[in-house]
């Protein structure tokens, strides 16, 4: 039997661009790194090898940079450059149908001399990355805001007890463990005129609060809590996506050495981990079209 | 408004698994790092935080472990170990709907001592990484297998010319270029009775003449004629999924040092780099259900 | 010719442990990697296949994570607990002459809670990372405080100009370019009776602020000043060893798409980069002896 | 007190550049990844600010890829090329003192199309890459081969008892276990004029035959096993330097499962893992030199 060509989509990922703001006083800056992916008519690219509808993945670098500086303020938020970008594939490149441009966006502190504010120095923040990842298409937009790599644990309040049990279960239950995550959140607008920098701190600020404040009978639970403390926060925000994987704190059985060990000492294990992922939406809001899909699925 | 649980899934993620067959001469292993996500019925874990139906991630751990046991020859390949992980799963835990259970599985050659094969000695096999993602439920199994971390160049047969032009356009044509790629493959078999190592070492091999034997006008091209052989080496397969890497080589200007430069020294970018990724289904087969549904998509 | 064994070195790498304080309101923690290395009289494991002087990698990690416990507030910092941890290696196992004890400390920050500070959440500090490295031996300890993986930019007040050309030169001058570098930092204490929280927290303040404040004529120079700052801030500290990477920014060239780039649009590239590596001494202090040495050169 | 500059060093680190040779049929390539490092005369541009003596490391790069078109076929083998390179910067930049040189070179196969091996298509080879450090001065050359990332596993002839107990050793004894680990191998020859590819293939052989064919009683035999074997088989090197991680195999307990595991399935734990290292020298050769100094010892 024949092929034929299915599903497909390209484009420049991990373009590197730092925009500074020098006419202003004290400078500013922002760090993307800017991912686009294109989907439309391009089948005789890959079936023909007739190149004649492919954009070059360069033009698209050459367009994240110029966008960088044409943009203006429009720059200075990842939801608001990637939308400024993906509408323009959409709109000024006829053979393109959709346009995802995901952002990561790596924050920076401004550093002190002297005890003053440095007008032009800082220092990255580690932790925590800005994501933005924004589809175009169908004349219309869906902007996802969101954040990995913020690595939250709580010394008490967390238990696991009363969980079903096989012929594999060995796990003991416990009334008090320590509790860590590595929080992946992705949190689609339905209304996307927002403020998008206050709306990340909202939404940061609600994550970390929830996880904080919430007694946890299971990380799923804290999940739940986490999701709906961002909903709470928000008002556009629809629908939030979270991934946590599950840090183990081991406890470490001192006993060999004449040592108690009351949950002071633990091993901070690698792998395996239990991922739990789970979304919570405000009721009665629609589907998110394609905001979150990933396209091929990989 | 309220908020409510929507799509969620969990499990235990990167068991890392060493069986070892001492019970035959010479001995043999395989080295998985197995992931476990089931979905089913969860809400009361999420919004209760009432555990009575939920399957800890310690016990997937440990049936990942004594299943590597009891299935015996059945988990010396990826694809089959899995089946039986993910039926188990749905078969045996009632509140289980779905079972997805990924496999990544190191390969390892056999070392040699004094000029003959070792019969307990191994060295790791570095580069690409074979792939396996088995999905079980509502009474059916859907299985895809792969690989990645294929890293393939060829230093001539490639051009790039012809391309559409917009204001961002810059690149110059070629009728000569370095093409380099890292091959991500995703490959499902409709017919899930087949031989999977033999099938796999099938892919695996068409992927790569078809690579080495095309003259390529883009690499959307060159991943058409990928998938294309693919489909055509192993019957069994009815999609390939390919996200092919543009790992750009770049021809280095040596003439400000008096040199002329004929595609002979090149510098290897690590970013940006386009990325490819498409589809080459088998014609008139259906779709493939879950077999790619990466869940929450991210 | 016969072969023999020269130097020799063995012992436990990234225990992972973290010690919480849940004796006291709030709590507190310490997440520690910690790699342990011993020199001794260990020719008869090698070479005779004789274990009788072998002190096994599994004891030094349960010694890790006992100290944990039994060192108190003494493992709160990471000099003072690597200092335990390498006497107790030298005093009490004889056939052990030197020990090296190397820590990394990852900072948490207290977690907000409904407006107060939380008595029990914490989110991990990303960015630099605080390490320290005591070596013991010969009745005597060196101790060496640092940090790695602080990254800092300026926009401004850097320039490189006036260098030596060769026929291989193609840079072009510049008074004004960004300057951008991820510190690792080692600093040895010639007295050792510190304040190690405090000292560490001088020291990173200095590296911050001379980085900040002073006029950059190339990296060799701000990491002079730099590390001259950290010699002024904390007097028990006799020398710094700085490696500077130059992470380079390079001005994007807008001209083909009409718009002009005044130091406003930059490409953060990845390889290759500058590295800078120097140490600044305080005068007339000794030599530091081991505190420096890495054992086997890699 | 003042402070003064101490030792310094630096350059232009990991220059990715590919050397294709298309004048013979078929074609051939390198890969590698080169880092250059000088000291000399550079005090007055870390103190003074004044650049007059700095060769700019952009220079360097450019050395680099000129040298890998000028070099031809010297350029073919990584310490060649390391040769040449460093020579160049001693001989010919007049405040340079020493230059140290280090390769990491990617090796590649050719791929086949239709049976027949192709002409120009290649794939890269995962697992162990190969490295050269090479260090010219004071009218002398040290010349260091090497490897790293070489995973070996055997799944018996190897034991651990007999070993030291003090009060924090709990391991058990065993007399059959899995003994894994990632060799890195630096080898010095004290006489450089040799067949580089010719002596790196019969130093990776005697390595893996030997870890093969020994019966082990601790890794830090099997390191003296495996270093004496290489000295034995490659008659230009003095001296070898290994570090061998221990990859620990845990065997996993499946009993409250019913079921047995006779050294049959095991768990591969990632941290903390047992560091061997060690050096074995050709009895009666000189010391090193500077072959294996690592400059600012981090």
């Amino acid at each position: 039997m024949p092929h034929v060509l299915g599903h497909n989509q390209y484009g420049k990922a991990e373009t590197r661009v730092v925009r500074i703001y020098r006419d202003r006083d004290p400078h500013e800056l922002v760090d993307y790194d800017v991912s686009v992916s294109l989907v439309g008519d391009f089948a005789d690219v890959h079936v023909e090898g007739d190149n004649a509808a492919c954009l070059t993945t360069d033009a698209m670098r050459n367009t994240v940079n110029a966008h960088a500086k044409e943009q203006g303020d429009a720059a200075r938020q990842p939801e608001s450059f990637g939308l400024a970008l993906a509408r323009h594939f959409v709109d000024d490149v006829p053979q393109v149908g959709r346009a995802r441009v995901t952002i990561e966006a790596y924050p920076w502190v401004r550093l002190h001399h002297a005890g003053s504010p440095s007008p032009h120095a800082f220092a990255r923040v580690g932790g925590q990355i800005r994501t933005a990842s924004v589809t175009c298409g169908d004349g219309a937009a869906w902007v996802v805001s969101g954040l990995r790599d913020l690595v939250l644990l709580k010394t008490t309040d967390s238990e696991f007890r009363g969980f079903y049990r096989d012929r594999y279960t060995t796990l003991a239950p416990t009334t008090d463990r320590v509790m860590a995550t590595s929080v992946t959140a992705q949190w689609w607008h339905s209304d996307p005129a927002v403020d998008w920098g206050g709306a990340h701190d909202a939404a940061h600020a609600a994550l970390c609060d929830a996880f904080a404040g919430s007694y946890s009978r299971s990380l799923q639970q804290t999940l739940y809590e986490m999701g709906g403390a961002l909903l709470d926060a928000v008002p556009s925000v629809a629908e939030v996506r979270l991934s946590l994987p599950n840090r183990h704190h081991l406890v470490v059985d001192l006993g060999p050495f004449g040592l108690d060990n009351p949950n002071e000492v633990f091993y901070a294990s690698d792998r395996p981990y239990g991922l739990i992922e789970g979304t919570v939406r405000r009721e009665g809001t629609g589907a998110p079209g394609p905001a979150f899909d990933p396209g091929l699925g990989w």
